[in-house]
């Protein structure tokens, strides 16, 4: 797994330790004399932020950076990152972090050429404007594993009054090419590394278990959640032992970092309930969306066991355990355990008092719609009274 | 199974019973206003090629057709349809048939605005022409299910004398839209379905051998496998027994058609000594790709088979075999002696004079150098004297 190998579709993906060190080469490319870096202020700072920044300065390009991306992403960054980018006469973007980064940047894309304000694009605004101009090409660096936006055409941003998220979408804001390099991703903490493999996970799962014909997507779902089966726990054990650049981590960073990347090109297919709670948690208690479905996941899978039980005994398989609906599910809570995810909502900090807000907009949220068995309030009320436990 | 759905990955690929009347509107997407139909002599006059036809002829669009295409596709048949795409002064072309239709519409393509001959821009010449003028958009519209030449960036062509074989390259030859309509395959007969199945599988089963990390191309090599143990025997019975048009062979040849294009997106990983094989079986005896590969299979997989049991277990799982590599193998021979594939190359007419020839051929084959174990003269010879049968 040492070599660079490259992926044809969604977008051309290359794949390897060390493939970031190809960015001066994929920039030419793309014809960009001009890139602005897009990152947040702690990678800014960090060895692997600090060796791309070098990297672009040595380099024969022009380049600025901005990095005033912090938390979940609230549109004044954009319109900071926008500023940046027209301010340096940009000609693309060098977008290298976790989902938030990536976001701002395919957003700062999109608004470099349009008019108005970011909220004039959202999706599903019955005034939405018309995405016509010149989208600048983005090249995307993971430095996690677990949105997988880099093969994403979608992207979210909360307004800085209300943190109401809102959601961008466009075929132009995938990636024009994507550099996935498992060295960035050795220094995650065991925290971060649970958590957002579990997102990963949930997306994978969720997107297998949608009805509907696509079996492109249901093959990937099986092999990433099999790639997870033999990484992500590894990963974890890694972080928190402080191993750092042996052979034996980069790959198990790796397979996580192309399983999450699989886990985004699945949920074309859509996904579920899930979702649906982890963005109400997210919303009313600013839970870390990777940790949320991580609680979530055994309990909302549990709703749609009864009705998919052949689906769920073909992840068994691909996660290596019996075979059975019940060998999958045991599996996800032993995985759970020993990599840290609380085992409900209470021990990550949700108190009783939120149960009404979780309900009301998880319920508003449109991902549960896909769901394979119909969700009612009802439903969300008995998931989420379970999943704050005792 | 009845409801339309688009597949983003390779490219945009839109699948449905009845979606080819969406031509029309996909060729306004793409801008046309002169498309060029190229299809074979026998398809222009079938029911499925006169609709296609009509279609165009009462649609707004300024159409053409060119439909001198027959047997193994030679250069003069490309230079004939390059002549009618020119005195058109099309646009864009409609690819609808099986790989030689499909094939040839890609070389038009390219050499619609390119200088000098088919032969300049063979993969490999090293002389090799540039490509870098416009190459207009192609729909492609398979009629079989086997090759998946509507989602790959390769097309082949023999020189009319030498019968040599050229293949051609490059990325801009994937088509810009593909329409798979299970509706359009009902009517092939049962040996041709046999054939082209079992090459569909022999991409898949090739692929998911080759060494290398594309997890993505594994998934989708198994779930192809699982398509095709579902659905290849059914498809054959249906055509042996005149079944029309009904809802179960309609989804059948919907699986079909799917795995057909799956096998096609998994080979860019690599393919292996049957494909090696089935080149020579075809250059020195004239025989049939998919047939070629359907006898060869067993023997070339059998030559694999110690050093990758355990990819042949999870191949007999997907098979909906016992999960053993012995599972696989008995699956296949199963499948193949219910779909009549003859069980050795002299039932195809292939004669012990051919051997030398075959053996020399397949060695210059480029595919082998990915097989999975390296593959030697001496290998050759045995596998065509195993297959040559007694």
């Amino acid at each position: 797994m040492s070599d660079i190998t490259q992926f044809n579709y969604p977008t051309p993906i290359r794949f390897g330790a060390g493939v970031v060190s190809e960015l001066p080469q994929q920039l030419e490319t793309l014809g960009s004399k001009r890139p602005l870096l897009v990152t947040d202020k702690i990678l800014a700072q960090l060895p692997i932020g600090l060796a791309l920044r070098e990297t672009l300065e040595q380099s024969a390009f022009e380049s600025a950076v901005f990095s005033e991306i912090w938390g979940n992403p609230v549109i004044s960054q954009v319109e900071q990152g926008l500023a940046a980018f027209r301010e340096h006469q940009a000609d693309a973007i060098v977008a290298m972090g976790g989902g938030a980064s990536l976001d701002v940047a395919k957003i700062i894309a999109l608004m470099a050429h349009h008019p108005g304000s970011v909220l004039d694009y959202e999706d599903g605004n019955p005034n939405q404007k018309p995405v016509e101009n010149l989208i600048p090409p983005i090249i995307a660096i993971p430095t996690t594993a677990g949105t997988g936006s880099e093969v994403g055409r979608a992207a979210v941003v909360s307004d800085d009054a209300s943190h109401r998220k809102a959601i961008l979408f466009h075929p132009r804001l995938l990636p024009a090419m994507v550099l996935l390099d498992p060295e960035l991703t050795l220094g995650l903490p065991a925290g971060v590394t649970a958590a957002t493999g579990m997102d990963a996970l949930s997306h994978l799962s969720e997107a297998f278990l949608v009805d509907g014909y696509h079996p492109m997507a249901d093959g990937i779902s099986l092999e990433g959640i099999r790639l997870i089966s033999k990484s992500l726990k590894a990963c974890v054990d890694f972080s928190a032992a402080g191993t750092g650049n042996t052979a034996e981590h980069i790959e198990a960073r790796g397979l996580m970092l192309t399983a999450s990347m699989m886990g985004a090109v699945a949920f074309q297919k859509g996904l579920g309930v899930t979702h649906s709670c982890a963005h109400s948690l997210s919303t009313v208690c600013d839970l870390h969306h990777g940790l949320a479905n991580g609680i979530m996941l055994p309990f909302t899978l549990g709703f749609n066991r009864a009705a998919c039980n052949e689906k769920f005994a073909r992840m068994s398989v691909a996660a290596g355990a019996d075979g059975t609906a019940q060998g999958f599910f045991d599996w996800l809570n032993d995985l759970r355990t020993a990599i840290g995810i609380p085992s409900n909502l209470r021990e990550a900090g949700v108190e009783p008092g939120h149960f009404e807000d979780l309900v009301a907009f998880a319920l508003k949220d449109s991902c549960h719609l896909e769901n394979p068995v119909p969700v009612s309030e009802a439903d969300f009320r008995s998931l989420f009274k379970d999943a704050l436990g005792s």
